[in-house]
């Protein structure tokens, strides 16, 4: 016998329960993104290599995955190439296409590839896969859905309101109580590094203070001290690290830190719309919150950081995150291109959903009715009953063969379906509740009654 | 300036219109399914080598996209392996992963995996894409979807009269009139192969019959004394070529045909109760047809075939097409386990849907109403209305910068969105039809009463 099949590690097949469970968190999405006035859009599983490559970083390229190309792809190789054995530039030669890593880079070459077709500012959101030649761990898969709403060609603040409420009410729909979306700005950042005389440790800087969470007050200084900022800088920074209280109260605190930066200033004003805003039109079960510790990827965001937290009390990270990012499409040559978009986590808020029970049991797309299969000329009947169910969107079944009734009821019972037909002859139909075990004698617009 | 992006060949960008046009073609798909009782299951986008290579002959394993393993995949590789130039050999060393061909193989993957999970007969539906590096040419995509229904582990022929319905449900709802469903049987081709002596022959029989609509009579005869099949033989056969009349005049010529032959005997006895069942319980929009020309993919159909061809005046070929493989999983070691399922074209349904003006036009994602953005503070009350109008299920945005009125109503005429609220002063609204030019005073509910 050959070898039981698996499949690579870091991938997942999908059950049917599990799959109806994902297609429901993707459809409350898909439903609010286009109330919100994004609109789908989708592109191709891979893109030429010089379209991602260079866009990640280096462990980014590292990460994406290389497709070979097709037919014989040592042809262009020459013997001496072939024996330098540097595996680096040989990828270059034989792979010309690679998979998508990302969302926002094929949104950002899409943008500037049908720049003369889009009415901007351009509202879209992308559902689809992407992949990472990442370790595989726990939560971390080498292939794994990306949901993202962004917009492009505006720099108005309503559109930060905007994705904030956007996250309130899918998690609203979704039945989640008690997230927090933080929100924070990289103006501000800079200008904390700024006021303390850290500009040129901007990163570094924030990259320490990102850690308060995991790693505590201390953890944080001794990070900050070791990557050379002055013990006097931290001193100033020390609000920081008890930044509580209510929003307002933040932002007086905040304030007063940055009276002197320029910067720093408009970062708040910024923020200060936003919430504001975001208040005053309120919120249907989130919590707002300013988190200047937040930093996420600071490299390309420019204004507002988001970050979805789950509820407490659910071990679980971040659900979602997101940004404003000043120069989207540049990469690709159309310049002065502002974009600010969002990102849900579709395996974590499947996870977090779980946990707290908050699927639907309607969601399920199980069968809602068994009919026995008795052998001609029943299972005619059966057949008639059905197709009759069917166009009135029952889901209905007959067991394929006339096996055993033993082995059709376990059937039903092991595939979770509510209502079994033990027998039918003409109109008359005898039909089992198997969770009551209540039989009723009725005719199929009976059933029909009692199924929608 | 950079150059200006592309994608690779032979894949594509979906625009928000082309998005929501899918995935309506999908959403009637998966309605059906579900009702016929079949469960969505997902696989990985790549699988193991070893588990797609050798299962779509020669031909198969060339178009098979490999991904290159990541990191330094060299390193396993000996100079001399290397120095062979040998890129089939080389081929096996640097990749261990390779895109998904088509979700048949996976199904079968599937199903041997996690064979102690599912409850058979398991019927399952699988809308995914799949990838093959064919060259691209009209209407052949290298990336593209396939949307498949099948059903394992049972040989009754009420799955195939099922699958039939199905078909007739899904284009039914789709609108779609005039659509053929075509049927034959892989036993009554070898029947008519035996009794003209051509056994040994078959596939070369059935390759040039299923030429008769490309090629004609007198090409189909050529080819088949170019193949050695006898002058005597295809006197014999002569009837297939003028095979018309109604199903039932049909089966009497094949009997008469087929009356030496036991197994084309079978063929006929399984293709009658399959037609005589179909039209006992009626057919939508669809009709049914005998064709004995049709092979398909004979090499693995064991007992039903079928094909799908789109209404006669659109220039399309097949739409679906499907049939019986009595031995799914035995490529994968689990025995005896009878598949039959069909395929959906989703490209080809879409063009024709397309060609026909079918789609409704309610599948639109466009906005139904902007409102003008005239600054602070009617900016504010704006997102006031628009965040009722969202919780209420209406597609609602403002413009997001207080640009110029004119650019404003340009916007959202090239967005094609039928209304615009040219003011707003607390609930005070003004409302314009695009289509109409007529202006309504009203407050935020009236737009509600409009809009739903």
């Amino acid at each position: 016998m050959a070898q039981k099949p698996s499949i690579p590690k870091g991938t997942r097949d999908f059950s049917p329960v599990e799959v109806s469970k994902r297609n429901y968190i993707i459809s409350v999405m898909r439903r609010h993104f286009e109330q919100f006035g994004y609109q789908p859009i989708e592109t191709p599983s891979f893109e030429n290599s010089e379209t991602l490559m260079g866009k990640y970083g280096e462990e980014g390229d590292r990460l994406i995955f290389k497709i070979l190309n097709s037919g014989d792809y040592l042809d262009k190789v020459s013997p001496e190439e072939l024996q330098q054995i540097n595996y680096k530039k040989l990828t270059a030669k034989i792979s010309e296409k690679a998979l998508r890593y990302d969302l926002t880079v094929p949104f950002a070459r899409y943008v500037v590839q049908h720049q003369n077709e889009i009415e901007f500012p351009f509202k879209r959101y992308q559902i689809q896969p992407v992949w990472r030649a990442d370790r595989p761990q726990k939560g971390r898969f080498r292939e794994f859905y990306q949901c993202d709403a962004d917009v492009v060609g505006s720099t108005s603040l309503w559109q930060e309101v905007e994705l904030v409420q956007l996250y309130d009410s899918v998690f609203a729909e979704l039945g989640l109580e008690g997230v927090t979306i933080k929100i924070n700005n990289r103006k501000v950042l800079s200008g904390i590094a700024e006021v303390i005389g850290a500009s040129d440790k901007l990163i570094d800087f924030t990259v320490a203070l990102d850690k308060l969470d995991k790693i505590g007050e201390d953890g944080v200084k001794k990070e900050m001290l070791e990557k050379g900022i002055a013990e006097e800088a931290l001193a100033k920074v020390q609000p920081l690290f008890r930044f509580t209280g209510t929003i307002q109260e933040k932002f007086e605190k905040l304030s007063q830190l940055l009276t002197t930066s320029e910067e720093g200033q408009k970062g708040i004003e910024e923020l200060r719309f936003i919430c504001d805003n975001v208040m005053k039109l309120g919120l249907q079960k989130a919590q707002l919150d300013l988190d200047v510790t937040l930093a996420r990827g600071l490299n390309y965001y420019t204004g507002a950081i988001f970050e979805v937290a789950a509820p407490a009390g659910v071990a679980m990270g971040s659900i979602g995150g997101g940004g404003r990012y000043d120069d989207l499409t540049g990469i690709f040559g159309l310049k002065n291109m502002s974009g600010v978009g969002i990102s849900f986590g579709l395996d974590r808020i499947y996870l977090v959903l779980d946990e707290l029970n908050l699927f639907p049991e309607t969601i399920t797309t199980a069968t809602q009715v068994l009919f026995l299969n008795l052998g001609e000329p029943q299972a005619f009947d059966a057949m008639k009953a059905i197709t009759f169910l069917r166009s009135k969107q029952v889901k209905a079944e007959m067991y394929p063969d006339a096996a055993k009734i033993d082995k059709q009821f376990k059937h039903a019972e092991r595939r979770n379906i509510p209502f079994v037909v033990k027998e039918i002859t003409g109109s008359s139909i005898t039909l089992k509740c198997l969770r009551t075990g209540e039989q009723s004698q009725i005719d199929v617009s009976g059933i029909l009654e009692k199924l929608t």
